[in-house]
C-alpha cells in the first residue's frame, strides 16, 4: 500500500508555493505561482485577496501535475504570510484591497493605541505590523470599510473558506491580527472593542491541526482529487519554518534569514516580554516567541544594488563575498548599526536609522559590506540574548533557513557571533514542509507534531563557531551594544529636522 | 624699460613648481619637476633631501626656458612644504632621509611631550606634524642622528643654502619645526633644550622678504642669469597661498581645499588658542593662524577610488557630481563626521575615526558622496566659528584655492554652509604667486607685501550662498556639532580594542 500524500501550500507575500510529500517528507510534486503587490502610496502595500486563491489554485495544480497517484492525496494544509488581512462584504467580495503585514500606514495608530495593556493582552509590541493597528487605521480613516465588512479574513481564513466554504480558522493563523488574548487563547473582548470589530466578523477558532472538513467538491474535482481530502488548520509561515526545521521546544530556535530576519523559539507558558512577540503556538499549551528585525537580506541586497557591480543588478556577487570573507573579524574596526528600516525588537523605534562608526582610509566596499553582515549578526545576537534572559532558558540548537542561509560568509559570521553551531538549511520549501508535518500528524501518520517535525526536518550543513573569532566578536560586541543607546537621541533629532522649504 | 621679473618656486610635497612673473603677476614662464616620497613603514613618509634641490633646479630651468629676457630676472623666492626637515652632517650630506610633515611616527612623542607649556611656547597643538616631536623621536630612537647633525634644515633652509651657501632662513619658514617662541620670534631655549638640539645646528633667522644675498655664481651661470639675482627669504606654502589670494589681514581668510583642508587668517598679536595653530606671519608684527583637517579631497578621492566607477580610477566623475548635486540639502538626512584620518583642529584626537549616521534604504552612492562633502563643510564651518571666537574678529571675505575649488558642487555646499560668499581661485600656482609677491616687494616694486598681494591676487568666480540652503544647513549643524562629542568615547573604545590574535 502506498504512503498517503499531503499537499502543503505556503501562500507567502511574493508567491503561492505548493508541495506534495509522502510521510517521510519526500517531495513528489511542486509548483508555484507569483503574487503581485501594489504600493498605492509610499510604505503602503496591498494585494487583491482573490489572487491569494488564484495563486494557490495554480500552484497546487502545478504540484499535482507531477503526482502519479492522486488517489493517495489525503489532506491539505496551508501556511501563509502573517498579519495581512482583507475585509469582505456579505457576497464575500473585498470591500477594499487587502493590507499586507509590511504596510506602514498605521504608524500613528501604533504609537497612540499601543499601550502596555494592549501589548500584554495581545503579546505583541506596538508596531505597524499587527493587524490591530491597521484595523484602527480603518476605523479612523475608512469607517465605512469596517461597517460594510461581513468578514475580516487573514490569508489562512480566506483560503480555508475558498476550500471548505467555512469561516473557521486556526487560532495561530488569526493571532497576528492581535485580537486574541494570549492568556486565554480566545478573542479578547477588550481588543475587539478597541478595534471596533465584532466577533461575528471574525472566523471561529480551532487549534492548529484540526480537520476543517473536506475540500469542496468543485475544488477537489478541479484538482482531480477524490471526495475525502481533509483540509487541516495550519499556522503562519514563521511557525511552520520552525516546524520545517524541527524546532518544537525551548531548547532550539529557528533563524529566518530572509529580507527580514527572525529568531523564533517556544515557551511552555505565556511569558510577556518586550524581548519578543508572543504568538499562539502550533503545539498545544505552548507559546511561540519571535524576535524581529526588518534588516536582513534587505540590507545586503541594498548594498549590492547601490554600491555593487552594476552588471549584477543587486544579485549575489561571488567576488564581493570573497573579498569580504578575506577581511579580518570586525572589518578592521568598521561597525554598523543596521537600522536602515528603523529599529524593531527590542527597541521598536521608528525614528532610528542606520549608523556606521570607525571609518578609516583603509576601508573598501568589501569592508562596508562585511560590516553590514556583522551588524545584522550582532543585532541578532542581542535579540537572542534578550529572548533567553526574558524566558530564563538557553537556546542550544540554532537552525537557519532563508536566502541568507546560502551565504557561506554570513552563516560563518553568525556562528562566530552566536558562538554556537549553526545548522543550515539552504534550500527547499521549509515553511511548506512544516505545514506538511501538521497535515501528516492530523491524518495519524505521526503521534505528535514534534515527532512529525523531527522526522521531516533536515539540514544541509553545520557551521561551527571558531573560538578565536568568537572571542574577537565578543570584544566588538562590547562596543556594538552601546551604539544604539549612544546615538539614539541624535538619530531622533536628525529624523525630526524639518530642513525648511527646500527648493 | 622692461618690468623686472622674479622667479617663484613652490617646493611642495609632490613636486617643485617654478613660475617667472612680471610686476603684475603675469606668468612669462613655468616649469615643474616631480618629487618621490618613500614609505618605509606604515605612516612613515620620507624624501631624499638633495631631491629638493634637483627638482627646484629642473623646475626653474624649465620655467626660464620660456623667458626671452633673462637679464630682467631680479630675484628668486621659495615657498615650500612645511614641517619637513633633514639632518645634515658636516659635509652637508643627509645623516638619514628627511622626515615629512605627514610622517606619523612621532605619535607617542606628541602625547608625551606636548604639554600646555610647550603648546603655548610654540603656538602649535601637539600632533604628529610639528618638527619638534619628530626631533624628540630621533632623540629617543636614533640619538646618533642628532649628535652627528651639523645642520638641521627645513626645506627653505636647505634650498637657500643650495642657492647662496648661507645657513640663514626666514623665521616663518623655520617656525613649523616648533622651536620658535611665538611671543619673541626667536628660538626658545626651553624648546631647544627639550628637543636636545643646539642653536648652532639651526639656521640664523631673518624676517620674510629679507634679501639673503645673490645666487651663487655656479647656480646663476647654470640658469643663464646674471650675477645680481637676489635670493629673498620666503615662507611656507600655507602662508603664500594666503598671499596669492590677497589674504593679509584679519578680515579675510584663505581656504585651502587640498588633500587636507586649511582655513588661514591673520591676527595682529599672538593670541594662543586651541582653535588654531599660530605661526610667524610673513607680515611683520602679525601672526598667521590656521585650522587644519586632514580630510579634504583625500576623502572625496577615497570615495571615488573605493566606491566609484572603476574605469575612472578615482578621478573626478562628472556623473557622480551631477547625481550628488541633484540631491536635497543634507543628503536626505545622511550625516557624516569626516574623521577618516583622525581629528585635528580643535580636538586633535588620534583615536577618532569617521562616523555616518542616518542611513536609510533610500540612500545611494551619490548620497554617501554628498554627505562626505557636506561633512567636511560642516567641519570647516566649526573651525571657522572657533577661529573667530578665539580671536574675537569675524572673517568677512573667504577665498578658496586647491583641487576642491574646481568642484562646483562642493564650493556651493561650502558657500551655503559658511553662509558667506566664497571667492574661488580654481587654477594656477597660487602659493608660488604669493612667493612672487614677497620677491616683488623685496626689490621695491611694491611699498608693502599687502599691497603686492592685493595687486597680484585674482579670483575666477564668486559663489554666493543661497539663503534657503544656508538655513537648512544651519538646522543640520545643530545635529552635526553633537556628533563628535556623542560618539567620542565609543570611537576611542573601538580604536583601542585588541581584537585578539586573529588567524
Amino acid at each position: 500500500m502506498n504512503s498517503p500524500l499531503v499537499i502543503a501550500v505556503d501562500c507567502s507575500t511574493t508567491a503561492a508555493k505548493a508541495i506534495v510529500v509522502d510521510r517521510t517528507g519526500r517531495e513528489v510534486g511542486a509548483g508555484s505561482y507569483a503574487l503581485d503587490t501594489a504600493t498605492p502610496a509610499p510604505h503602503w502595500f496591498e494585494q487583491h485577496a482573490p489572487d491569494w486563491w488564484t495563486a494557490t489554485d495554480h500552484a497546487v495544480r502545478r504540484a499535482l501535475a507531477d503526482v502519479d497517484d492522486l488517489a493517495s492525496v489525503a489532506a491539505i494544509c496551508v501556511t501563509h504570510q502573517r498579519e495581512s488581512f482583507v475585509c469582505l462584504d456579505s457576497d464575500d467580495e473585498p470591500v477594499r484591497p487587502a493590507m499586507l503585514w509590511m504596510d506602514g500606514r498605521a504608524h500613528a495608530e501604533a504609537r497612540r493605541y499601543g499601550t502596555d495593556r494592549v501589548e500584554l493582552l495581545c503579546g505583541k509590541p506596538a508596531d505597524i505590523t499587527p493587524g490591530l493597528y491597521k484595523l484602527l487605521w480603518l476605523r479612523d480613516h475608512e469607517p465605512e470599510t469596517l461597517s460594510r465588512s461581513a468578514h475580516i479574513a487573514d490569508v489562512h481564513t480566506y483560503l480555508v473558506h475558498a476550500m471548505t466554504g467555512r469561516w473557521t480558522s486556526s487560532t495561530a493563523s488569526v493571532d497576528p491580527l492581535a485580537l486574541v488574548d494570549q492568556a486565554t487563547g480566545d478573542y479578547s473582548e477588550e481588543l475587539l472593542e478597541l478595534a471596533g470589530v465584532r466577533r461575528d466578523q471574525l472566523p471561529d477558532l480551532v487549534p492548529t491541526g484540526t480537520p476543517l472538513g473536506p475540500l469542496r467538491a468543485e475544488v477537489a474535482d478541479g484538482w482531480g482529487l477524490g471526495p475525502d481530502v481533509a483540509v487541516i488548520a495550519g499556522t503562519g509561515d514563521g511557525q511552520t519554518a520552525g516546524l520545517g526545521l524541527g524546532v518544537t521546544d525551548p531548547g532550539s530556535a529557528y533563524l529566518v534569514l530572509g529580507t527580514a530576519v527572525v529568531i523564533g523559539s517556544e515557551t511552555t507558558a505565556y511569558l510577556p516580554a518586550r524581548a519578543y512577540r508572543s504568538m499562539i503556538s502550533a503545539m498545544p499549551g505552548q507559546t511561540t516567541v519571535e524576535t524581529f528585525s526588518s534588516s536582513g537580506t534587505y540590507l545586503s541586497t541594498w548594498f549590492r544594488q547601490r554600491f555593487g557591480d552594476p552588471d549584477l543588478g543587486g544579485a549575489p556577487d561571488p567576488a564581493l563575498e570573497r573579498d569580504a570573507a578575506e577581511l579580518p573579524i570586525g572589518s578592521e574596526r568598521l561597525l554598523t548599526l543596521p537600522y536602515w528600516n528603523a529599529a524593531q525588537t527590542p527597541h521598536w523605534d521608528s525614528q532610528a536609522s542606520g549608523v556606521t562608526v570607525g571609518w578609516q582610509g583603509c576601508h573598501t566596499r568589501a569592508h562596508f559590506y562585511r560590516s553590514l553582515l556583522e551588524g545584522i549578526a550582532f543585532e541578532l545576537r542581542s535579540q537572542l540574548d534578550g529572548l533567553e534572559a526574558a524566558r530564563g532558558e538557553r537556546v542550544e540548537v540554532l537552525r537557519a533557513m532563508g536566502g541568507g542561509a546560502r551565504s557561506a560568509l554570513w552563516t560563518q559570521i553568525l556562528a562566530d557571533v552566536f558562538d554556537r553551531p549553526l545548522e543550515v538549511r539552504a534550500a527547499g520549501e521549509v515553511s511548506a514542509l512544516g505545514a506538511a508535518a501538521i497535515a501528516l500528524t492530523a491524518i495519524g501518520e505521526y503521534a505528535s507534531l514534534p515527532e512529525a517535525a523531527a522526522a521531516l526536518a533536515s539540514t544541509d550543513a553545520v557551521v561551527e563557531p571558531r573560538p578565536w573569532a568568537a572571542k574577537a566578536y565578543a570584544d566588538l560586541r562590547t562596543v556594538y551594544t552601546r551604539l544604539y543607546s549612544t546615538t539614539r537621541d541624535l538619530l531622533h533629532d536628525l529624523h525630526d529636522l524639518s530642513l525648511g522649504d527646500q527648493r
